[in-house]
């Protein structure tokens, strides 16, 4: 801690700037930022997020804190010709929280720090109106009681309430300077008694007061949680804002609000936002009252700022323009205006939709504010999949039942849940859930993440419900004020029509669209803007995409996501439908190899006819097809009821099956008899896999001249001996076909390696395999010796412990598996040259892994169909990261 | 195929010598070493076994073959003085096969070739003996039929049998020259009638049909069962011998046996074996007629050679001295006695038991024969086991049913059964067998594999059940002829007592003695020459042994077998005993912290106890304590009985009982919730553990001064991060035990290495444990894909294909496992110097597994109690071996 604690800023004195995010945190680097830029912010200074790792670790402030304080107050006295701690021009501050990213769940701001009985009388007259400086210091005591000094906000509130109540007053602001004082006496009363002592007089107390309790919300319970949700870690700490006060309430010439540049929930260029006059920011975001808009915009309801007020709004949206240019990203703005006065709170880059980011990114490269580059790097990869996602049909049968804001586009089907608790254990157990409230609060996110939209009957488009639906991309609806729930008898009614919890209900949270029971869904029509981010991902990137897929469906919709063939077809797949997995099961239960062959002769046609339809679509592009993987048991029946149907359709006893089924249980069946063992064991199965593969081709060949060349990959691969072992059966049957028909048949031959084995074994394999694509799935269960199916016990816990940064089976473990990965990759190209790389597990789809990905000598990447334009993105922007 | 396929040995022109083990075979080249050293053996030459495998490969002999056999066959001729293919003065010759190790289901011999229509007189007269030539021309037809044309022999026997009922004669010797020429035509019809043609006349064709006969011998099943169970390559091939014939059945001056230079069963340095006058040697290996005794022992019943013919027995001592000496190893000889003259048919090293082993080693050091070196090198160190495995008690009580010949040593208790068959049905279900025969053939290897003991009523100490079982290590009584086996009501009887098939007897292969039912067992008392051997090896290893124990008396064995410590105490098995297992249930039953810490206040007792016991055996002797490793469902009762039975105990519901059991349940409990995972899940655990450590060591101290140093080893180990978060928790827990005790414990912390991804962290991970100890179980498991539990279902499927050399559960798997460990040391070494470094896998016991492992930096390998010897020797020879 010999560095520098506390960082000024203001129109004469800027020692920050945007660069020092890490130690400012957003809001105090933004603000340091734009007093270079010469915009109008109230003065102020940053303590750094080193002082907050600090705190939390020895639970005190840096020796150097007290003097550096005192040092900054002094400058900030001098700059605004104010005293703090002064009974005749009190300086007054306001305290925010702003780590490197805005994070809900953290303490917003405290307001007013500085007012104490002796300097209230001084306050009214400076600003010549004893109600606002009345007004103001019973704001402090109430945020100060509840924020520092945890006292709970209905003791404030009842105090209010009964006060109205007694004296008839409607609002609060309403109230007289002798019914503010009574109630600042109340609330004294109050802080007393339940803080144990006196609201604090001392200016310095308050303002330290203020600032530890910053740093305590760092430790809170919400925030916790969407650090964990969104992976931020814990050491990052967050930065503290004071800044001389400019009051929004001050008059009818004041006010307040939230200014996007462009519109966050399309990506429209057009200066769009809320405010409220006569108001602290508070009010805005809280959702408390609903606010008017900023810009004309066709839905508008109320009057805008842009027809009302015309200079102001130009000169909100020239510092908007100036903000966006020189960031090179849309801004969201907090701005004040005190007696006519802007003044920029806050800067930062917007939060948006996925469609949103993609057509403002298209559009600012075509406006030259960004380079392609510039443009590509601007999206969040791992977002931009819901630009995927389904949308509602347009269909009369739909049933309106109310309609709200547009705060997060896309659409949600589930059942109604009032509570953010019964929303988690509704999902635990399987069931989609819209969380309907009247208004979201930090502690609700756990909820809302295990929702799949969320509807509030108040608040506007920045409310905390849209902020953070928008975040987590999932539709959401706000201000639906129509609505009123009833939490007693679990329902909700708009008047004529009334649903119950547990009803279904369909949100697009495109249109604010609420509708009755379950809408249904078509595919998303991907938008020109899309179209050319995904050529230009092109123009930059290394790696081929190709997709995870044995259906027709999901091989269409590939192609349609841009995928350059198909990685990994699994076979398997094909058996578990419908009248399909009888043979199957036949085929398990036969005792012989002449049993077994029947059967086979049973699927082969399903076989043939789904590699057809899939080779139709592929035309010339390259498929990789894997042979039966998972071990025999998971296609046999588990009850009896299932053991005694299969017994009767096969005339067998149901003891022999289930003594077939209990010769085949495994203890643990991921290290067992499946994959090329079964291969090996019964060569009959995957003989007749390529014999489908073989007549399908030959078929596609014959009818529609399409020249597949079928890359077949043998799983689960130990050693070169395996392998070789496995090829020559296949190879043998491949050409006993060929001599028959007289096609020439053009295939390869590699292997999935997705055991450290294979991996270590890379160069003797290498020699026989025309490809090796990597299970990094699979590769992660066994290296990590994690699985899948159990770790979920204790892999959240492991990653709050930071055991893990992330997840291993969302990221890549680059140590192990991706060392594993990379040093096999060096081993098979030394010894084949041609040899053809892929990636086929679940990190093919994650932007984290791609980068990583990226640094190897591989050819492509496979993931599943939607995860495609994610990983068009990623590898652009890997390949873009490199220069 | 271009190298010479035919090697001669003569008096005059030898081309092989002892070293061309693999082209020649064992015999082959002893007999040209032989040959070299003036010893008297029958002239003759050896087919290569790369003319074997050629002939496997290509069902053909190669181009040169015939001029090479001619070439051959010329030189003998003029050597011999005789003419193959000649009616005046024939030349015999016999066949045999002989691998680069002995190989019981290979074709053993074939004799008198060249015998045909025309020269069986020209061999009478030449012999002056028509009886014997048409003898000879009787057995060639009969060995020829069966071996090479592949007709029954009991089609032959009948023929014998129906002749001696007919004329009355008793033994087949008796047969005068008319009722031989009788049966010659009558043998000769049967082999045209079933072999389609009649004998062949033309003696190259004899003979090629007979090398065929060999070459094919290598591929039949027997032979490949016996190369699976011990691990020979099938592309070895075997060497065939052809040589010119001498004739142990000439007359009554001739004869035939086999002598060991030392006894092959205690190792007594006294010239031992069997022989019979007018005999063939088939007729001594196969246990037809009892032999009578070579040397002079305290327990013959017959008179010996050494008594009978002074003279002969002193030549066969020398020739056997002279071997003996040459070859620095016990020799077993195959001799005959041709009218008075000795030849030698074949010397090898001669197989012997584990007891033998050690003492023929000790005594051959000591006599100046052999090096330590050398003598530590002539060991199997894996079967050197078996001299430490239990003897019957002496006890009054014991009831002795019969009597036959000690000829394998060791104490086998099991149930009878009579086939082979059957024994392997019975031991796959977990019986212990003893397989009792009339005499046991090669057709029977695996059943002898799946018993405890085998017990034959006929045949000596050489008959193939003797040489088969010392090979396998297995107890073995011969010879018990009293006994008579009455299969059809599956019982046996000496005369007076009579037991049934699945009753229990008791074989002591040390004494022949066979005991009725269940006879109580002892430990093994140790010889001084094993002693000697082992400090011998102590001399030039430099690997420290430890033992993997957790008992009172594992720990007690390991230290009498000469371990250097405990590498590996278990401490679950401390929990599954006895009235310990509830405790352990209340816990897992637990649904918090302080049920949990309630149950382990229950247990902590106990651990204190065995620490303190097992401490005391230790004194100075290192330690390894693995804290709880296995998932907790380990602990749980599985049938509806005993879950209500806990469920009772714990009073609560069956129901939660089941609750949790199917809570906790896993897919691949190997990969799951276990080891470090539930070490950090449940601190509490590993926190009662290090206090019993604790606890213990302060016990011992103060009651005994013993300053116990444990090194806390902390299971399943991913990576750095999960290590220190446990060390840090262990190590609180024990800095505030020695603040409330004022003991000064020291200890050090560590971890397993035993998933890919901790040889992979090895570097990170070393910065910060005081050891690895590997556990190349799991790690097998892991980089192999491979559960232990489920492999066996194709894993020796894998081995016969060789896709495995070995089980990589028994020899570890050295480009896979194996890299990951050397790697593994090498970067925990570089990071700490001072890292003690162990392998505590079950290879730890095998030595092909330690030959690799001695290769590395590593401190010290443990394994089980029985196999430390077995890693003493091996990491002798390991360490010889290197210079």
């Amino acid at each position: 801690m010999n560095k520098k604690l506390i960082y000024q800023f203001s129109s004469t004195k800027t020692e920050g700037d945007k660069s020092m995010l890490d130690l400012l945190g957003g809001k105090g680097a933004n603000l340091a930022e734009m007093s270079i830029l010469g915009i109008n912010v109230p003065p102020g200074f940053t303590v750094t997020t080193e002082v907050c790792n600090y705190f939390i670790e020895n639970k005190s402030f840096p020796d150097k804190f007290d003097s550096e304080l005192e040092k900054a107050l002094a400058d900030l006295e001098k700059i605004t010709k104010k005293k703090f701690n002064d009974d005749t021009t009190p300086l007054l501050l306001s305290v925010r929280s702003g780590g490197k990213v805005s994070m809900p769940g953290m303490m917003d701001s405290i307001l007013n720090i500085g007012i104490n009985d002796k300097n209230v009388d001084a306050l009214a007259s400076n600003f010549n109106d004893e109600r606002f400086a009345l007004d103001s210091y019973r704001r402090l005591i109430q945020m100060y009681g509840n924020v520092v000094l945890e006292i709970d906000m209905d003791r404030f509130e009842a105090i209010i309430d009964n006060k109205k109540r007694i004296d008839g007053v409607e609002k609060e602001n309403d109230f007289d300077s002798e019914q503010l004082s009574w109630i600042i006496d109340a609330f004294k009363t109050t802080v007393e008694r339940f803080a144990g002592n006196p609201f604090p007089q001392d200016p310095v107390i308050q303002l330290k007061g203020a600032i530890e309790a910053v740093f305590k919300s760092w430790l809170n319970k919400r925030a916790v949680t969407y650090r964990k949700i969104n992976n931020i870690p814990d050491n990052w700490g967050t930065g503290t804002t004071i800044q001389s006060m400019v009051f929004g309430n001050l008059n009818e010439s004041s006010g307040t609000g939230v200014a996007f540049t462009r519109f966050p929930s399309t990506g429209k260029n057009k200066l769009y936002g809320e405010y409220l006059m006569n108001a602290q920011g508070e009010d805005v975001v809280a959702g408390i009252r609903t606010p008017f808009p900023i810009g004309k915009h066709e839905k508008n309801t109320q009057p805008s700022l842009e027809e009302e007020n015309p200079v102001l709004f130009n000169e909100i949206k020239s510092i908007g323009d100036k903000l966006e240019t020189h960031y090179k990203d849309v801004q969201d703005i907090e701005f004040t205006i005190e007696d006519g006065e802007l003044f920029i709170l806050q800067t930062r880059n917007a939060k948006r939709t996925a469609q949103a980011s993609v057509k403002i990114a298209v559009d600012m490269h075509n406006e030259k504010i960004l380079s392609k580059q510039e443009a590509i790097n601007m999206i969040d990869a791992d977002q931009i999949t819901s630009v995927l996602h389904p949308q509602f049909v347009d269909s009369d049968s739909k049933k309106l039942f109310e309609k709200g804001l547009n705060a997060s586009p896309g659409a949600a089907v589930g059942e109604i849940v009032f509570d953010p608790e019964k929303a988690e254990i509704e999902a635990a157990r399987g069931k989609k859930v819209i969380l309907v409230r009247d208004e979201t609060s930090p502690e609700d996110i756990s909820g809302m993440f295990a929702s799949v939209g969320i509807l509030t009957t108040k608040g506007g488009m920045t409310s905390h419900a849209a902020v953070v639906a928008r975040g987590m991309g999932k539709p959401c609806i706000v201000g639906a004020e129509n609505l009123k729930i009833d939490k007693n008898d679990r329902k909700i009614s708009n008047g004529h029509i009334t649903v119950e919890e547990g009803d279904l209900i369909s949100l697009d949270g495109s249109t604010g669209e609420i509708f009755l029971g379950e809408v249904e869904l078509e595919s998303a029509k991907l938008t020109d803007e899309f179209n050319t981010l995904m050529t230009w991902c092109d123009d930059f990137k290394k790696l081929l995409i190709r997709a995870n897929a044995e259906t027709i469906n999901d091989t269409a919709k590939s192609l349609e996501f841009g995928a350059d063939g198909i990685g990994l077809c699994r076979t398997e797949h094909m058996f578990f439908e419908g009248e399909r997995i009888l043979p199957m099961r036949e085929m398990i239960m036969a005792n012989n190899k002449q049993g077994r062959k029947r059967a086979l002769n049973k699927i082969i046609d399903f076989q043939i006819n789904d590699f057809v339809e899939i080779f139709k679509l592929l035309k010339d592009k390259p498929i990789t097809v894997r042979l039966l993987d998972p071990p025999m048991h998971e296609f046999l029946p588990k009850s009896d009821i299932e053991i005694s149907e299969l017994a009767n359709s096969l005339r067998v006893s149901s003891a022999y099956v289930s003594e077939v089924l209990s010769r085949i249980s495994e203890s643990n069946p991921m290290l067992g008899h499946r994959g090329v063992r079964l291969g090996l064991s019964y060569p009959e199965i995957y003989k007749m896999q390529v014999e489908a593969i073989y007549k399908a081709s030959y078929e596609i060949y014959q009818k529609e001249k399409i020249m597949i060349k079928p890359e077949i990959m043998i799983p689960l691969i130990m050693n070169a001996s395996e392998f070789t072992k496995m090829k020559k059966i296949i190879t043998k049957k491949i050409e006993s076909l060929k001599k028959e028909s007289d096609f020439n048949f053009q295939y390869s031959i590699g292997t999935m390696i997705e055991l450290p084995s294979a991996a270590l074994n890379s160069s003797e394999i290498g020699e026989h395999a025309d490809f090796f694509s990597y299970g990094t799935n699979d590769l992660t269960q066994t290296t990590l010796g994690l699985s899948r199916d159990d770790a979920s016990k204790f892999l959240n816990e492991y990653v709050e412990k930071n055991i893990f940064d992330v997840d291993p089976f969302i990221s890549i473990d680059e140590n192990t598996v991706g060392n594993l990965v990379a040093s096999s990759v060096v081993a098979g190209k030394k010894v084949n040259k041609d040899i053809k790389i892929g990636v086929c597990g679940e990190h093919a789809g994650d932007p984290k892994s791609i980068k990583f990905l990226n640094t190897l000598d591989i050819d492509y990447i496979s993931c599943s169909p939607f995860r495609i334009p994610t990983a068009r993105l990623a590898a652009a922007q890997a390949e873009i990261s490199k220069t």
